[in-house]
């Protein structure tokens, strides 16, 4: 059998298990799997370090398929790999419940998803925070340890959403030269030819940032091989444009958008059996293509060996960081030096803006933790995310620890995961929290990978000031606490933003976001204590000598606001309890018991945020007062704000009365 | 005066103005209106056919000032041409509470701003939306009466925003020759120099979509002219690139960041002012330069003249059709279109999706309401947003209703909003609601706008099935229900759609959402009634013969199963409610006696819906009973994924039950 002969059957068994999964699901996408399997086959059987036996291997080059529908791509791939988790029984099941192989691929179902796809153009960005990683790994302890490629496969839909601008500009900038992207160019998508909707010449494009760019035939394995090859070589990234047959093989629906989403039909699926000289049972390769296939996933276990003789030789402080680090554990001294630090803030008692509190918390986290990359979408002076210790990541030097990341929140959050999905590093930015809404889709996509990636959301509420209520979170709040597997924390002071910082860093399954204030905040708790009073997500702040009769709940800036009417009502003898609530989704996961605790106290109950009030009603019921906004916000100076809005201690102390009757 | 000084005076007003208002209010962004006052000078005294004695012509030009923190530009310029919103007292009024020259332009503040700005790249996308609605209208009712330009302001912050390259491109494939993109290219952003964060050949890239190009010195008056003169002609969009200094004739702070968004200084001011020789107070624009801008500001009184002597020469009809048209009223025959196809659903009782009820029903809307212009971001066929009426829009010919938008989401929301604000044209569109993530910040625009765009998004549970948690929806209905001023509705048959979709249409400050299910759902309603029942945002559907024991709130396909619910529960003697909550927006405006009687019925509590509990405290308190979704939804057959997060009437009724405890 010819070299050529060879290829073509082991294409086939891609194109064939896709289809046949598809067919038996009744529901899937054949086409890209079908039409890609010739890239699939020339980059997995010849340029992927990938050990099937050791997926896990860190130093293995990272696949995305960004492209997320094409799904069984990727499971075929890795059935016929070796794959422990991808069995052929896996692939009958395709789409059921509980299988590992899901409509779209999901991170954590089986060893080589290497990232959660189908929200197009997430898996390019991610891929531009792979390599991001990659290089910084090995620019901090040299190519022995890190030294591999990122591959992405990404399609028409992936190019024409935004977000692959703000990626691909960066990593052009970047000069991220071990990214190679491969575009799936079959002209087509759901509503028809790509030609309908777009004329965009992609190659100039990626040009105009910086990019190398190769033109291919998607279906010649020699010219994909040698586009490979060179890409590997070159010292920018490279866009291979692989001109493809969507569905290839479908003698009637192959190259138009019948083939993208749906199953084949028994007479068609027959036709191509035939046309592809596949003379085989559904899900059924033959031996001697299986063979090929297992024998090309042993191919890096000899480059993964010598990886861990390179691993074994370095010295133990290396490779004891190295592997701390992949690991994803903290550096044992993190929670002394958080406690020295609340000990000194405790003694201080500094009255600052959160979002400088979380500059002065980072100088120690900085300091305690050597793998977090700070950034800042193009606001690195009003988000106060970079210390002293994080000098900048340029293209030619990528030992930094900063990244200036642009005007590009969304591509920021995407290749934040990306980086979180590497390892190695915790990545952590800054934006206004308003623009968390530009950011939303990545945001979504780590909460449901369960990755550490921390977000300091800054500027976040009215009391930005007179940049208006374009720039005022109003509904942002609501909108993130409802993600779920996403901590949102609004801390009130110094201390609390140390405790918020401390459980963001130690919750490793769980994305968080940090909203801080613009506006001077005085301290709501002056002694220290070792006990993290906001890991409970609500606490008893301030409370009343006798059984409560109101009792007041709020976040951030708004707890001085809380305490405030708190001393008028007790002045005028109503016990009034104070509760700081810096984060409603830990709240949820304590005991019924400390939940009814908190929530039970007091006759009136109030809350208090500068937001909307949709979630207090789960602390105040929907009888309780709120006090907070009820519509976008305005331009003019905080102050005046936050008294044209009414929300005022003043206005809390005259509802509870009210309600009270006093 | 030489030409050449006149031009410089009437620019340096601007700067004055603008960097005067930003001392005085001790805050603002003085850097663009100073750079980009020589370009602002030129277009709006030679070009823009802008007539502040009549700024609402529908006729006009519009201007988008898409880097809209450089909102002073805007409000200068207005003051100078003569408008009666922008005065002098305004300007010294800059971001202070109830002052219309808000921090970042406010749409309502005052004519001459077209669109609310400040969120980087939207004005962009807004001006393609416009320049969209104008080449319909005048491919639709001719030349006499639709001729104008689009012209927008873009910075360097609006070009590295993702959502630019969806509008760019879009602009590019569909040839919008009449829009005109100047780039205030000054190489400055927040965090210092542009090339800190991007090397992108910004000329190439929108040479890459088809754009025409010119690079000129954006200080130069003549080549500004000559510029905006050749893209008047070109038969494409036109990207001028402008040169200029960020903070222009600011001795010391020129040309850097420091200008960008902080006043400058008293005495940097004092310096600015013997550096470009105006020797006049704050705010005082000396007679000779304000009669040349006013002069200026009288020159298109002559072309909107001549444009009201062509509409009143034009038949009554079309005359009546295009006036009703830009006035935002619907024909009057929708209402009868309405209750006709009412009467016909409820004849036939339709069991199907909701996606497909929403495409029956646009087939009378866009019969009756020919002012629609229908789309999908690339899933037509699963949106079903096309009907007969709606032929495509092509780069040929503008007289279709129907845009494919390609797979660019954010970019379609924007340019949506542009359409509505241009106005003549009602805006629907499709995606998954999913992908309303990637839609939200220009949606958010929209509710703070109060603009009628539609967007119908489908898919809108785990009941679309396979496709798996990427493409469910779980915490959107509470993010959406979160903005304020916009409608989520989400029709739980045939007759709740038509309904839904009239009060969207009517809904002329608001924007909608109208939420609708892959799966096929049997009628809630049999019997015709001509009163819209989901008008008020929750209404008894199925009432207890005895005063309930239960109520269950549902929405959408979840109502089926509170009414099989019901029917266990009453055939066991347990006398039970069902309230259909299409829109809980609406609810919230009703009467407070009417939301107690929803809302008050029952000992027992439950809500069905399957999304997050987060807003539904509000219907059963913080003790009522949930069910729902409480994590991420799967990949699997709808049905099975009803049954595996328990989202079924037996759930219903086993906890309803035990609450009673029967």
């Amino acid at each position: 059998m010819s070299d050529l002969e060879k290829h073509h059957r082991m294409a086939n068994a891609i194109r064939f298990l896709a289809a046949d999964a598809v067919e038996a699901a009744k529901s899937g996408h054949p086409g890209l799997p079908m039409g890609a399997a010739d890239i699939a086959t020339v980059l997995f059987t010849q340029f992927m370090q990938y050990d099937p036996t050791r997926p896990d291997w860190p130093d293995r080059d990272r696949f995305v398929l960004s492209a997320g529908h094409g799904s069984m791509l990727l499971y075929a791939v890795h059935y016929l790999l070796g794959s422990e988790d991808f069995t052929l029984d896996q692939i009958k099941n395709f789409r059921q419940l509980g299988a590992l192989t899901a409509g779209h691929p999901e991170y954590g179902h089986g060893a080589g998803i290497e990232t959660t796809t189908g929200p197009l153009g997430q898996g390019l960005a991610n891929a531009v925070g792979m390599a991001m990683a990659e290089r910084h790994l090995r620019e901090t302890f040299g190519a022995e340890l890190a030294d591999h490629h990122t591959y992405a496969l990404v399609g028409d839909g992936c190019l024409m959403e935004g977000i692959s601008q703000e990626a691909l500009s960066l990593a052009g900038h970047l000069k991220l030269s071990r990214l190679i992207v491969i575009w799936d160019d079959n002209g087509i998508s759901i509503d028809g030819k790509v030609s309908i909707t777009d004329s965009t010449n992609q190659i100039a494009r990626f040009e105009a940032s910086g990019w190398e760019t190769v033109s291919i035939d998607g279906h010649d394995p020699i010219a994909i091989a040698n586009a490979l090859r060179a890409a590997r070589e070159s010292d920018r990234p490279t866009l291979i444009a692989a001109k493809t047959t969507i569905g290839f093989g479908a003698p009637n629906k192959a190259g138009s958008e019948k083939v993208h989403g749906a199953p084949l039909g028994a007479e068609e699926m027959a036709a191509t059996r035939k046309a592809l000289g596949w003379n085989h049972e559904p899900f059924d390769v033959p031996a001697e293509v299986l063979d090929n296939w297992r024998i090309a996933g042993l191919r890096s276990g000899q480059a993964r060996k010598e990886w861990e003789k390179r691993l074994a030789a370095a010295d133990a402080e290396t490779r004891g960081e190295f592997e701390r680090r992949i690991r994803g554990d903290l550096p044992s001294g993190f929670t002394d030096a958080v406690q020295a630090l609340k000990k000194q803030i405790a003694a201080d008692k500094p009255v600052m803006a959160t979002r400088k509190a979380s500059e002065y918390v980072l100088g120690m986290i900085n300091e305690a933790v050597p793998e977090t990359i700070g950034g800042s979408a193009d606001l690195t002076g009003s988000n106060n995310t970079r210390t002293k210790q994080t000098t900048a990541i340029t293209p030619e030097d990528f030992t930094g620890r900063y990244v200036h990341w642009g005007i590009r929140e969304h591509g920021m959050a995407s290749a934040m995961n990306g980086m979180a999905l590497h390892g190695g590093v915790i990545p952590y930015s800054g934006t206004f929290l308003v623009f968390s809404d530009y950011a939303r889709p990545a945001m979504r996509l780590s909460a449901l990978m369960r990755q550490r990636v921390i977000h300091v959301m800054t500027h976040d509420s009215i009391g930005l000031g007179e940049d208006g209520p374009t720039h005022q979170p109003v509904e942002h709040y609501a909108a993130l606490r409802a993600i779920p597997n996403l901590d949102f924390y609004r801390p009130a002071d110094v201390t609390e933003t140390l405790e918020c910082w401390q459980l963001a860093l130690e919750s490793s399954q769980t994305p968080s976001v940090l909203a801080l204030t613009r506006q001077n905040l005085a301290p709501v708790r002056e002694t220290y204590e070792e006990d993290n009073a906001c890991a409970r997500g609500a606490y008893v702040l301030a409370d009343s000598e006798n059984e409560p009769d109101v009792t007041i709940f709020a976040s951030g800036s708004e707890v001085a606001i809380a305490l405030e009417a708190r001393d008028v009502l007790e002045g005028d003898g109503i016990a009034t309890r104070v509760v700081s609530v810096p984060c409603m989704e830990r709240f949820e996961q304590q005991s019924a018991d400390y939940q009814a605790d908190i929530i039970g106290g007091g006759t009136v109950k109030v809350a208090v945020e500068a937001g909307i009030r949709m979630g207090w009603d789960r602390f105040i019921g929907n009888d309780g007062i709120f006090i907070g906004m009820h519509s976008f916000g305005a331009s003019a100076p905080f102050e005046a704000l936050y008294e044209h809005f009414g929300i005022t201690s003043k206005a809390v102390v005259t509802a509870a009365k009210e309600r009270l009757g006093r």
